[in-house]
């Protein structure tokens, strides 16, 4: 039990360096091009819930205690979500003026700015990424890559091409399965696999973490969809039912709301089963899965 | 003589190389998402110069025979290219909807694929020379290091925000530089000296095509200046007096024609003294320079 605790206060303590690190890292750059870098800011540390980062370093930690170590790869996984998020904002796309209770990216500083700053940050990650590569093993070129591949046509960017080309569609289950594990999926899974890389995970752990990554990656979307329609939108911080007046397919409009909270408290049990058959002790891995089943944002 | 004739074949051949890497890339990818492998075909083989991956495998070949081996970190820089010209074109951008005599990616798939399909080149460059990375020595590291950086916040991104918050203004000669270095200069630079990293040339080589790199994408950048005075649209692929009529800042503005006309060829000449000095055979760069000089579009 006591160690239980240590590990959730270490959480917290992670999400603070997160933090800082994140809010720190544009300071004082640029000199014509300064806009860049307050727009690529502002998004970046708008307040997120850093799920991504933090599981990348705490699949680090349960290896090996420096994860200090690895912040700019925690750091660069945060910066490609970031990107999604300002893109999938824009007015071509779901054209939302709202994210985590604050103007958009766009709202703020414009259109073609935030399309820039879209891009800057997603470049920003892979410099950053390729840097710690340039400076440690060939394990970390290797966990960059898997980010990369997740985040790319045939993962992050490839569900969200489903996601708009399907709006307004009726779409069948595997296409719905399809869009989640590739839009949310794969970059929750690739944060989970790269920080077992990077510690240099035995190979039987890492393909039980990559399992680990598909199930908590979905448990994720479907939580996202069920806080769609029974989550408050003050403490959301964006608008609820956005999917049903967009006419979107859901996990929801799909399955029925008991159905997918069910489906979540299963999968859940799944996830913790595969860290408990891990060869180290993943406690913190297990208390962070639980707080991501019952969370209200 | 004959040397150089040879040489000047090779650069045609390295084109039709290219060319077909790049034709066949995206061919039969994708499920769901296979719009995107569309969309990004699309753009990527629209009939662009080429002028990046033919300046980062002659670099390499002039130190190095196995051109065919270093093609992933060619079509990578082209890609990076590409996904700069989609996004450019954007109606929250220049607003352009013809692109080498064609309808722009916006126009012909529409904007929300537009802007994925940009995106989705910025990141499959990154996946590309990653991969290439992964199976090859730590030198590739560094280049395709280089390649991201030059393409980035402090690089192409960086001149392209420049280039939009000065639409209408009067800029300075210094933010005029700023900008051109950034948004043409850098990936040309880089795609030079990345293909001398690739080669393993010497360090002072490594100075010297810095240096060329510079020059020459200045050069570039002013001759792309010219011709959107004195070009033809039909040559050109692309409207003429586009920096005229949105009251943009260019070379000929600053300078006036006549003093542009003799600033390419100063630097030319300054090229070609570079690449004399270097510790090999540079007699395709030499002729590829002229070329760029001379070009019509």
């Amino acid at each position: 039990m006591k160690w239980s605790l240590v590990k959730i206060m270490k959480i917290d303590n992670l999400k603070k360096e997160i933090n800082e690190y994140l809010e720190n890292y544009f300071k004082n750059k640029g000199t014509y091009n300064k806009i860049i870098y307050d727009s690529c800011s502002y998004s970046l540390n708008i307040g997120g819930k850093r799920i991504r980062p933090i599981l990348l370093a705490l699949t680090y930690y349960i290896y090996k205690e420096d994860y200090k170590k690895i912040m700019p790869m925690a750091a660069a996984i945060e910066m490609i979500h970031t990107y999604s998020l300002i893109h999938d904002d824009l007015p071509c796309m779901d054209n939302d003026d709202l994210r985590r209770g604050q103007p958009t990216n766009h709202v703020k500083f414009k259109e073609n700015i935030a399309v820039l700053a879209g891009d800057a940050l997603l470049n920003e990650a892979m410099i950053l990424m390729m840097n710690y590569a340039l400076g440690n093993s060939g394990n970390s070129l290797r966990a960059a890559y898997e980010i990369a591949v997740a985040a790319g046509a045939e993962g992050m960017i490839g569900g969200q091409v489903v996601d708009i080309i399907s709006e307004g569609e009726e779409i069948s289950k595997d296409q719905l399965e399809y869009m989640h594990s590739k839009k949310t999926g794969e970059l929750i899974k690739a944060s989970i696999l790269a920080g077992g890389i990077l510690a240099n995970a035995p190979a039987k752990d890492l393909r039980s973490l990559e399992e680990y990554g598909s199930k908590l990656g979905m448990v994720f979307q479907i939580k996202d969809d069920i806080l769609d329609v029974v989550g408050d939108k003050n403490v959301l911080g964006k608008n609820t039912h956005a999917d049903e007046e967009r006419n979107k397919t859901n996990f929801i409009s799909v399955f029925g709301l008991e159905k997918c909270i069910e489906l979540c408290k299963s999968l859940t049990e799944d996830c913790i089963n595969i860290l408990k058959n891990l060869s180290v002790n993943a406690e913190c891995l297990v208390e962070l899965t639980y707080t991501l089943l019952n969370r209200e944002n």
